[in-house]
Order: C-alpha cells, then structure tokens, then sequence
C-alpha cells in the first residue's frame, strides 16, 4: 500500500527486456546509434509530424533546458505557482537559463487561466527593460493537482503566449497519464492546441531515467544539442535511454500503463468518496488528493500505508480540511496493485 | 574489430543483472533508498576512509560539478590542453561554474608537470583582480593519452596547488584502468596522494551510465546536493544507478573488466611493434594511439576495423607520422574479445 | 514643477566642485588612489566601525553583486514584492548570482513583517534539495512606498533571518533621506539593528552615479573585488566615485540634500491634504503617493507639472482610488525648489 | 614623470565643462534624455552610418556585453592571447556570455593572423558538439603592445570570421589612438573594413568613463538593452555619460588629445633609440615599451619616474631583454606634457 509516488517504482518489464536486447555489441557513441536513430523517428510517428527529439535523463533536465532555448536576458517564464520548475527544480530553470524569473501564477485546480495569464504578463510591458521581458510560458500536463487542461484551455492559454510572440512549453512529466484521460491523441494535446515545446516524460509511467525534449517545430530546435551538451546532459552510450522508451513504447505499454495507473487513482477515489472522505481536486490522472480525518489517516499508517501528506493550499473553504482533518497524495502508478487499492480502502472502512 | 571507444559498449552481464533485481519494488526516490546508502557505503570501504559520494550518469556533469563546488568569481582552473574539460565537454565547466576559465597546460604524455602548473598559475597572483584568481587543478587518471601519473607526480602536482591554496581534482573517468595498471588501492591514488575531489566513472568500463563525485573531506561536499540538483542532476528513480554500482563492484567485476581492457591494449600494442610499428605514448591503460602506414590503415579499414584517425600534436619529430603514416586511436573495453584483437594484427602483419 | 523621479535631477554643486577638484593629476587607477582610500576611511566613521566598502556606479549593480556575496546553488532572496530588485531591475540579481529566486513577499506599506517572511521561507525547509535553500533577505529603506522601517522592525526581520542563518541586506538606494527621517545614526539604522550588508546610495541624492556595497563584517567581504571586477563594475578612473563621494559627505551636504528633500515632501503632503486629496502611504521620506480626482490632475499636467501615475496595489478598499481618481508618484530631491512646490499646491487647489 | 597608465589621468577641461554644463535641470533619467540622443546622433555622423550605441562606463563591461549579445551555448571567442578580454577581465566576458570559452591566439606584435584564427577555429568544426562552436572573434585596436592593425589585416581577419558565419568586435579601448595613427575615418576603421561591434573607449583618451558599444547593423543590436540592464550597467543619470562624451567630440577634441597622446609616445621612442635603447614593438599609438638597462631604469626611479615593468613574452632573440636589461611600459595621454617626456629622456641620456 505504497502510493508515496509514481517515481518510486522501478521500470516496467518491457523496459527491462528492451535494456537487455541492447546491453551488447558496440554501437556509435552520443546518439549516433541506430536505435537512437529508430527511437526518434517514432516520437514524430507518435505527433504524427515531424520532430526534432533531444533524450535526457531527468525531468528537471528536460524542463530547464526546453526553456533554456528560448531564454532572454532579464526574461519571465509564467508558470502556476504550483509547478514544478517553480517550486521543485532547485532553481534549475533559472540557472540554465541564464538567471531567468519565473513568475507563479495562482489558479484553481493547479491550472492557470488565460485572463490572469495575460494579466501577470502585462507587468513586463514590452520595451520597458527594467521589468525585464516576457519568455515564454509553462504548463504542467497532468498538473500538480493530478488535474488536466482540456484542449480548449490549451489554446486559450496558447492564444495569449501569442499575443506576447512567445513559446508555449508543455511539462508532461505526466504526459501519458493526460492523454489517455483525455482520449485525444498526442498530435492533439501539443502542436494541434498550441504547444511549441514539449517535456516528454517517461520515467514516472515506467521507464528507469527516460524524458525527452520534443520542439514541434524542427527549426526552433537548432542549436539545441549544444544546450544539452553544455549541461552535462548528453549520455554517452545513449542508447540506454532510447531502448527505454523502445521498450515503452512497443505494443502500446505506455498507453497501458497510464490507463493502469489511472484506473487505480479512480478507484481510490471511488472508495474514498463511498467512505464519506472527499477529494482536494477532481481526479483526472494517477493522482488523488483526499481529505480525510486524523484518526483514519493514523490508522492507514499503521496498517503501513505509505502516502505524503500534502498541503493544500487555496483550496475553497467548503472542502479545505477542517482541524481534525488532513489532504494526502495518493500517486498510482504501474506498479500499483489491485489488491493495494481494496486493503487500503478497507482499512478506510469504504 | 571495433576499437572506436570504451563508451560504444553497452553495459555488463553484472551491471544488466543488478539492474533487473532491483527493477521492482517501491522505495523512497531521489538518493533516499536503501540501495544507495549501501553502495555508497561501498566507496567509502574502497576507499578506506569515509567519503561523501554523490550519483550522476555522465562523466561531463561529474567533472563539471565537482569543479563549481570550488568556484570562485573570476576563477581558473589549470589542467592539461587535451584534458576532457578543456576539449571535449562544450563548455559545461565553464557554464556550471559561471564562467570560470580553463587553462590548458600542454605537457608531454598528456601529463603536466609541476612546473609548468607553477607557471601557469604564476599568471594569476594572489590579489591582482583583473587577471582573476586561482581556482583548482585538475588532472585526468588515465590520461587522453592513455597514460598514467605515477603516485610521486599526483603528490608533486598536490603541492602546487597546496601552495596556491586550491583543491586538487581527478577526472576519473578511466579510474579502474589506471588502478590495476599501476597497481595501487583506491586510496593510494587519490586522497593519499593529495586528491580532494574525484570524478569516479564506470560508464566506460561496464557501466550504462554511473559516475560518482568523490569528495574525501566529507566537510567539503557540504551543500554539493545543492549543485547537482540545480544543475537538473539529480535522478528520480536514483536506485538505477546505485544498482549499476553494485553489479560493477560485486566479485571485483570493476578491476576484471578493466584488467580485461587493459590486457587487450598491451597484446594490440605488442602485435604492433611485431609489425614494425610504433606508438605515440607509452600503453598504460586501455587506449593504443599507433602510428602506421596509411596503406596498412586503408587496408584494416577495408577489412571492417573500425578506429578514429587522431591528431596526435606535440609529438617530437622521430616518434610523429611521417607523410604516409598517420596516427590511430584504438580503444579496448570489457567489450574487446581476443578474436579481435588477433584479427586486428593479422591484417596488420604481425 | 518635475516631480518624476529623483534620478532626474543632475548633481549638486559640492559634488561638481569635488569632481573638478580631482579632475587633473595622475593617480593610481582601480582604486588604489589615496582619495578612494581616504573616502572609504570616511565611511567608517560615517558608521563607528570599521566596514569594507566598495564603490560602483549604479544602484542595480550594488543591490545584485552584495546578494551574490551570499549566493547559493538553487537560492532564495526574500524581498517585498515591489522591491527595486524584484520589479525594477530587470533580472540582474537572479543573473549575478547565478540564477537565485527571488521570492516576493506581499506587505501593507511597502513592507514585509518578521511573520509574514517566517512563512515565506518555511516553504524553503533546510536540507529538502527540491525547493532551493534560502540564502538571504533583503529590505528596503526608504521602501519604495516611500515608507520606513523602524529601528525594531529592522531588528525583528533580522531575527528570522538569523533564525535561518542568512544575512540581511538593506537596499539603500534613498539611505539619507531614511536617516535623516528617522532622526537615527548610520550604525543605528544598520549593522546595530542587524543589516550585514547595505548598499549605500549616493546617485539618488545628489551624485551622478555614486553607490557602495558596505560590509559591516569585513571578514564576509573576502574576494568581493572579484565579483565586482567579474561584472564589469571596477572603474579604472575609480576616483571620479570616490570623490563624488568626498563632495557628497563634506559638510553633511549629503543630510542637507536629504533634509530638503524631505521637508519638500512633506510640504507636499501637507497641502494636498488640505486640498482634499489623500495619501496611499505614509510620507516618511522623499516621495509622495497622493490620490487625486482625475479632473486635477489633468490641469496640473495641463499647466506643465510632470509625475508618474502609479499603479498603488494592495491599498486598503477605503483608500484605494475611486473610478473618477488616479494615484499619483511624486518624488522630490535637493533640486526640487518651494517654488515648484507651491506652484504645483495652488494648481491643485491647495 | 607618471607613464604608468592612460587610465591614472583625470578628465580633460572640455568633459568637466560638459559635465557642469550638464548638472543643473531635470531631465528624464535612463537615456531618455535629449542629451543621450543628441549624442548618439553625433556617433552616426561620426560613422557616417546610423549605429546603434549603448553608453556604458567601463571597458571590460563594453566588450563583455558586446561578446554576450552573439553568444551562444558551448561558445567560443577567439582573440589574442595578451588580449585584455582574456588576460585583464578577471573572467568578465565568460561570466556575461554564460561561460564562453576565450580562445587565446598568439602573434608577433600583439596581433592575431588570418591563418592562426583559421587554424584555431578549425578546432571547433561545425556540428562537433563536444568542442563546443564558433561564436565570435574579437580584435584590440591599438593593441596590447602599442600596435595597429592596418586596414587591410582587419579585412582579411574579416574573411576568417565570416567563413564561420560570425561577427568580428574590435575591442576599442584605444581607438582614437589608432585612428589618428592610421589617418584613416572611423568609418574606414570599422564596419568598412568588416567589424559588426566595436567597444568604443573614451575613458583613456581623456573621459572619466565613458565607454559605448556600438553596432554597425542596428538590427543586430536588438534587445542589447536588455543585456545591459541585466548586468547592471545601465546608469540613471545616463547623461553624466552622454556629457562626457559631447565634451570628448566638440571641437575634434578627442582627435587632438589622441594626437598629442601619440606624439608623445614617438618623442619618447625616438629619444630612447637616440639614448642606444631599442623598443620590444613598434610604436604605433601611445603605448612604448622601450628596453633598456637595468642600471638606467633604477636612474629613472630614483628620479621619480613611474611606470611599469612588462612580461615581454614572445620576442625574437634579438629584441628579447638580456639579463641586465628589462622590458618597461610607457604609456601617454592627454595630460602628459612634453616637460615630462624631456626630463625623462635627459634622465636616460639621450
């Protein structure tokens, strides 16, 4: 009963099988490799466009050096004030690059809206350098929250990084998790709503260490490799990388697993709510934010359930938890068991 | 007969098995799980002192951070002109450690002498601003060359910078090749000789992607986690790395496989000079930089070799190609089977 | 009747007289001159202790480089969130301290309380790698609510930020006028009620471009010169500062310039309060927020006055301007004439 | 007797009386101001092409934001090895630029050859991510030794910079110097001869610092404000900038005092040749550095004289110092006056 999150699982069997197969012969260095080469092409047959893909290991990584390609001097990234390149990267993104502000947006659910997008954007009018410059915009597929943006959010929020000529950068640490929430495709939930660049994230659905940087636009991405390179994030024997997201994604295991570990966090919920708990905020991907009281969530402890508590800010004063209550992260993953789901929810008495 | 480099192999039997246990399961992320601490426990036994280890996967990122752990505004760090800071990283020191300078030292071997590190530094006296400050020093054990500093240069070189105040560096990147060659402990050639920081590798020599900073004053890695994370460094699913560490140390596979490389590069550089060949350096470790006809070169090619042609500067003029001769890099790794080698010579004529 | 800005003015006549003075000869240049040396002496005794000063040129430059003293990887700067660093200088603290986060903290009156900074770095709990590690705290006095922190406000900032074991910086930019407001002593309003370092402002009151990084400990002023020189901001004809500086502190011109300022300013208040006006925040130095009808203030701007409309956030509901009304900034200094000011009150009515 | 340095001189009559002209009003701050523009103008006639120009206040921050706005990650600059970017920035332009590596050249007479910036470039080839990129080449004018690149030897360096697409800054500490040397119009110096960003010096030549960097394509200077404000070099008083520099221009004075400058320095080399002693370079600006005895020069100390010893590196055998003589550095400007050179040569004997 370990929901403690989904980066705490290894890697999926598939993976594994897919190190194994290319843990022999000598292969060119540096992403030269064929499989480098086959791994890659399939990313532009997954966007059904073609794209220009950068695999690294972390997804702060991805994330810091997305944003570094579109860095500028004194420059603002918009991002929730929940995100995770404002509030768990260490300073990542500023220091690639180059000092960049973040500026943290609030907003319901973990997601941010057009309108306070474009109203925190106006603080840096454009010409007046002592506010610095507007840079570029992030948001976060799944959220923070395990809530997603629908399509139309998307663009809506693309149509105001426009109004500024910025990029829109997509943090899809969660990305599987989102798309097959949503049931749109990959094409549908990036460069069809608006999104320029994108964090790929494979390690928290299954992979060891896999993420990719994916600019929809091959042009943008000039130049790219020496961002990476610069940041010690080029792998030597690459193909380490690139057979994990073979193994991801042969016979559909990325989409399975994201519908597994989405099917869990559902049926945690169900189970909470049938318990009379409620949740902080809809679950729509492979995490649930229930509110429950003490004494319960002791007793959970006890029976050795492993969870985070979380602290729930902003949230509307009808749901926020009371004195004897508290919110806690439950992350699902592939490796989340059906059995772990019902002791758990047996212990809650649901 | 594929002698193109140590980092075109994939990983070992031992290190792929390693991996595979510790596939599935939950444990905490980010460093905190019990495989990390008891492979860091490891290197402090090999050590025979206790340090403070800290995980990344590439050698670029080791190198770099532990030299932006000792930065300073405007510093210099002294190291050879062919060193993999200095050529081959992108400028990835100079980034992480906000724009030191690197001074490249030529010197012959690939080594640098105390001398010449003397005056180099001599260029940057205590206290003249403008020419900035001295920073650290750091060598590279094996060398580029595929040479070795002996103990007693480690300790001369430890003196100048002792006597400037700096910490000495060691990017060991080839660290198991040089320690069987010269046939010391872990110890012996680094902090007894007077290292303070050590770039541990084993991608080169079976690992996928495991490289440890080494500080052996655990005073001194105070806040390095600070570093790596910043610097989007960090892993997640941390274990996989730890993992490869404990199926590179377990039953001495390290010093095999090294022993294994190294004993390759001796019959290839012994097979040469039966054919009337020369090298460039002296073989130390596992990397052979002959010197040939190019006829005979044409004809390995043509025969499925696989090598880099190398600009072997600095050599004096009886040992440097002639103008039908040309200077080959050949690498050998656990990876390296005797068939190839014999073959290899075979067609050269030995 | 030009109320923009303080900056807006040129330099005084003591100041000119200074700056010829010292216009011919040959000096030592970078500072090793004998008036930078007797200059900086000055500044130890203007604070009954001996400091570390170092001059430089802008206010930015002084603000961002005293932070990069105390920078840390993946650090956080805690500041008001008008602070001149967080809003107004483009991003050059995050970029000289190699990409720090400053974390704006919301406050009545352009201050932040010991309370409200507590909880701002709660969320930054030493050793949690993800979050960043606070590494300073930065006040500003005046503020830029032309506000001031009493003695015991400064004092009980610094008790959080020692709580935490970070320095406190002062943002001195309009120093003399707070001093002479507070009818307090240089020591009194710094290192005696916590400030560890300050930047001192001279441009604002009456110098061309005269400010100085203060180090009320010199040991934590070690190598300062090199991140000065790292960003440019050594002047080799270094004495044009230091006698600015001579001509700013000879005969307490430097309190006379800011007494004026400072009465204009309250003359200022004192008449729009009789007119009927109302002021968003307390004038307790050398600029004024009034809250006008729209209607007067077209005629002021009609008859030639000249200000800058301010966006006054955060106003408590019965002082926030009304639809029909504007906020208004006026800053005077040492050119600012009664005539201007009287001129200015009867067009408004006063 | 003072030939320590340019920069130990003060301002010339016509900046202090453009600087008092100037004091007085209230103008709009940051370089708005009519002054800034009218200035500006001025260096487009000077041109005799519209320039882009940005006043700043030190040289090193000239060259290091000139560098910084064509940086690029990986990046390399390539310039002399005596070079003041490499040797006297204490690591200026690699902490702007985000860690471009300087890629020192060395030549005869402080200049760098077409065929060495080739050969040093050809290290970097295109698309090698591990060395890093081509980023920019970077000549002084007058050099480090007092010399000049005729017009010619910057077109052909012109060549090698644009054969890899970059730009070429001529570092112009000292470029009225060279320009009356030479007699040719800035025009001719510069962007006719292929330089696209010039740091235009003031300060040597008789400002108290005054410094501008100008671009040759405005187009390419786009968002370079941004760049300066970032690092904290965009001054309030910004006219304190521009005054200086329209008392440098009125009257042609800054060509008279460079003149004057010069023509001292030829008198001094031609005595010293007189008095038997022999110059390390030609004497080409207001720069000599004469080698002489030792026993004259301990004459010329005791006597008061000053200036400073010089590293003559790099001289052929019969021009290098012998053991009892050594290398000096004398340099002119406007307030040396010909007393001071005759004195100084009675006292060598010539």
């Amino acid at each position: 009963m370990n929901f403690s999150s989904d980066n705490w699982a290894g890697a999926t069997a598939s993976v594994m099988d897919a190190l194994a197969r290319h843990s022999t012969g000598l292969v060119p260095s540096y992403g030269a490799d064929p499989l480098t080469e086959s791994v890659s092409k399939t990313f532009s047959e997954i966007f059904e466009k073609e794209v220009a893909v950068y695999f690294v290991a972390t997804g702060t990584a991805a994330n810091a050096l997305a944003l570094s390609a579109f860095a500028k001097p004194g420059g603002a990234v918009f991002c929730h004030a929940d995100a995770h390149i404002q509030v768990d990267e260490c300073g990542c993104p500023e220091f690639l690059t180059g000092g960049e502000k973040l500026v943290p947006i609030k907003g319901e659910n973990g997601k941010i809206t057009p309108d306070d997008l474009e109203k925190a954007m106006a603080a840096f009018p454009d010409g007046v350098v002592h506010h610095g410059q507007v840079a570029s915009v992030s948001i976060t597929q799944a959220t923070e929250c395990g809530t997603l943006y629908k399509l139309d959010e998307i663009t809506a929020i693309k149509a105001q990084a426009d109004a500024r000529g910025v990029p829109l950068h997509m943090d899809g640490a969660r990305f599987a998790n989102a798309l097959v929430s949503l049931d749109v495709t990959p094409a549908e939930m990036t460069w069809k709503a608006g999104v320029d660049v994108l964090s790929f994230g494979g390690t928290k659905n299954g992979c060891w260490c896999a993420e990719a940087v994916v600019f929809f636009d091959p042009e943008r991405a000039k130049g790219f490799e020496y961002f990476r390179k610069r940041a010690g994030h080029l792998f030597s024997k690459s193909r380490f990388v690139s057979a994990q997201f073979e193994g991801y994604f042969e016979n559909g295991n990325w989409l399975k697993t994201a519908s597994h570990a989405n099917g869990m966090a559902q049926e945690l919920m169900q189970g909470i709510k049938r318990s009379g708990g409620r949740v902080a905020w809809p679950v729509e991907a492979n995490e649930v934010f229930p509110i429950l009281p003490k004494v319960k969530v002791r007793r959970l402890q006890d029976a050795g359930s492993r969870f985070y508590e979380w602290p729930a800010k902003g949230l509307p004063s009808d749901v926020a938890p009371a004195g004897d209550e508290v919110c806690l992260r439950l992350v699902t993953s592939f490796a989340t068991s059906r059995e772990d789901v019902t002791c758990f929810l047996e212990l809650l008495g649901a």
